[in-house]
């Protein structure tokens, strides 16, 4: 129930409580803040605020309530689901950005405390510099920050280590609730089972019930990689290799598939200083303390995949080989967007129990061919996660490229799995969520979002479907 | 708001709509479920029930709504902190032993759909039978069952490795609201992003949200372990060295440690046929696919327990040495409580960073010893996680115990930690929770149990402090 004609107040109280560089209406600001990719999904922004500590975000927290003006918090804007724009009341857009800081480092306890909008990235890079041999394994999308991984529930690459934003990463956190209380999850211990974690009722949340302030992450050790990489003569190979590799005993942090198109793709971008065999292929990275793991794991390895009718299998015996191999892995999402010139991207991802995976990319792959569209698909797949960029010149087009996302996220569903493995609901793919999740289920998650946020005033319009029993 | 006037007439409704052998009020049946290792910590029950099916549980919870009468889940009863009994309402008892199926294997896919009346130790039998090399690998106390695990947020030795019940071990499960509702929290991809997980509300709540009627949870391979042992001229040395070893890249399943009284214990039971040097001691599984990673890994392991004042380290060459010397570590908590024939036993257990834990062990040794009790500590030092079994033979005996306790969640609090590790709350341990959590997270708790639970119905008595603001 947001009050627009409150708005103007909101904005002068905004003013008149934080420091005159922390409030802008400049449409410039507000413009950035409300696209993805140079892709808006939703209307602007009315004010963008720049906190800089709890208090500043309780002070902002309050100032929306007052007025009924709704408020969205931002972070690295990497999302992909239009978490970052309104869908039709505009608002307050919550910039983290200034909330960067690590405040503490644990080094013996293994972890460190930081504020939301400080990236994953510069995370690592501070603990390298100071030669603090751990590390925060979570990895999405370059950019994104503490705050939005949280939100977003996310992953990446090392999900098949470490697992996701949704395991045990986040120890705590401080998060300001829409009623501007402000509570700390738990302490600092790695384990706790006094009660429900109520930190898990934010991760994946969109900021719908509270906004982070502040998190105690936990860490893990650096240890030596190496990447090994195979050719399978079609995905449902690559895939029962995948499987095996995952149980035979080696430290896999990543197994990812490339299908064929995207490595014809990585071919036709030539930016990885070689021309690949155009077949579906695994990119296995490898963990070993010394050298005696690292070679029993590639031995392991390479049974695995000629056992699964793998091909070409080759190994990165050093550290600079294995990052020249993972190059392809890394230029891979980029290479079918540059190739195509002018053309928009559509990203999108879905996940199924991991033997479901070559069906997943064998019906899609269908649809894609018959679109006529330039697509790329590629999965993390040691978790089930697929991702398909298709790309898309005009209005038609891209009619056709919503049909393939929907086509996708029915084909998911029928496997057992999710219309989003690790991208989010957002705007986008509400209306797949009854569905998917059951309308009790939905119908409990509202309810929450009721309790704690009853005048939908907290990211309005994300997440939850709009036309199931109560009021959101 | 129990009326218990009206519970004759909910019992008569019970045995109208299960089949007779699924209803008793047998008074050794009652007592059995309200007891944890034969104490019992509340009243007793007024019936017990046996259900099979989600359907029966539904139908249960209907009756128990319809007619005030609190209700409570029982799986293994080997909780420690009076989950299972009633605090002074009496009510249904739901023994879920009849739901201990096993409904789907997906062994590609590395996970099974079970009841939640299965025990762990039951599932690793049943998939080691059918030649499976997966298993699941959370390890509370034997017996404990699915359904309990989940509730108690449990963990065991394993948590180094695997972490715990609030990781991803639970991909989804079926619930019964206290509303009849039934829920499916979501499907059975290993990764997802659709919204936050509702089942994390229900994991360490106690059964105070919903219960568990169906669950999916995810297996990872079985590799061959071995096992370390160490001695250490005192526990800040051991803790050294556990925080070393967890960061050195071998592959360890657990990191425990027994202090000198635990170790004294071991000799005084002679249970495992052998004399052990009566020191702080680490007992280390590791984990090898092969002799080469076992090997490799017992060297590094030597090297770290060396650099940090460790001796005698002995490794367990063959699995045959391995379970022997293991079996120390499995004997020890009950060590204590044989070598005192006819005392009673406290046990508790709290966590703190990694860091804190010699300062917590140094800490509560010097009362523990000042009490005149007998008393043993052991932790999982790989997550920090203390437990202490403290034996007493009569009333002023048991109020010295209960000011040990208080005393050892204080220091835990000091020490930035949790009044629980993996134990949980219960009845015992609620009123540190306002001090552990803030009053703004314990209040958001009760918003939550208010909103699914407004009749206060599902075990009632647990968890939630009875004096902070809202009505529970």
């Amino acid at each position: 129930m947001p009050i627009p004609e409150n708005y103007a107040k909101a904005i002068e109280a905004l003013q008149a409580t934080l420091s005159p560089d922390s409030v802008t209406t400049d449409a410039g600001v507000l413009t950035k803040h409300s696209q993805t990719f140079g892709v808006s999904k939703g209307l602007g922004h009315t004010v963008v605020v720049f906190p800089k500590t709890t208090e500043d975000v309780v002070n902002i927290v309050n100032i929306s309530r007052e007025n009924r003006m709704p408020i969205c918090a931002y972070g690295g804007g990497t999302s992909l689901e239009g978490h970052a724009t309104f869908s039709d009341t505009g608002g307050i857009s919550l910039d983290v950005s200034r909330m960067d800081q690590i405040l503490e480092i644990h080094v013996e306890d293994g972890d460190l405390v930081c504020q939301p909008g400080i990236q994953w990235v510069k995370i690592n890079e501070i603990l390298n510099e100071k030669g603090i041999p751990l590390f925060f394994p979570l990895d999405p999308g370059i950019g994104a920050t503490i705050g939005g991984m949280i939100s977003t529930g996310c992953s990446g690459t090392n999900a098949v280590k470490y697992g996701t934003a949704r395991g045990e990463w986040f120890i705590n956190a401080t998060i300001v609730l829409p009623s501007g209380e402000v509570i700390k999850t738990r302490r600092r211990a790695r384990k706790c089972s006094a009660g429900f974690d109520t930190l898990s009722l934010f991760i994946g949340a969109e900021g719908t019930l509270g906004i982070v302030t502040e998190v105690t992450i936990r860490l893990t050790p650096l240890l030596p990689t190496r990447v090994a990489v195979a050719n399978f003569p079609d995905v449902g190979h690559a895939s029962k290799a995948s499987i095996e590799a995952l149980n035979c005993g080696v430290s896999l942090q990543c197994v990812e598939l490339l299908d064929k198109y995207s490595m014809a793709g990585l071919n036709s971008y030539n930016q990885t200083m070689r021309q690949w065999p155009e077949k579906d292929s695994l990119f296995f990275k490898i963990q070993g303390a010394t050298q005696v793991f690292i070679e029993e794991s590639a031995r392991i390895l390479k049974e695995v995949v000629e056992r699964n009718g793998g091909s070409a299998f080759e190994f990165a015996a050093t550290e600079k080989e294995a990052d020249d191999l993972w190059l392809a892995r890394k230029t891979a999402p980029m290479a079918g967007l540059a190739l195509h010139p002018g053309a928009r991207a559509m990203i999108t991802d879905v996940c199924v129990p991991l033997s479901a995976l070559p069906q997943l990319m064998t019906n899609i792959r269908k649809d894609l061919d018959a679109s006529g569209l330039p697509a790329y698909t590629l999965a993390h797949a040691g978790d089930g996660n697929m991702h398909a960029l298709i790309l898309y010149r005009n209005e038609d087009e891209e009619k056709v490229v919503h049909d393939l996302v929907n086509q996708l996220a029915q084909y998911a569903l029928e496997l057992d799995g999710t219309c989003t493995g690790e991208h989010g609901i957002g705007v986008g793919k509400k209306k797949y969520l009854v569905n998917e999740l059951g309308s009790s289920t939905v119908e409990l998650m509202k309810q929450i979002k009721q309790t704690l946020d009853p005048l939908n005033l907290f990211s309005p319009g994300k997440l939850y479907p709009d036309y199931a029993k109560s009021s959101y």
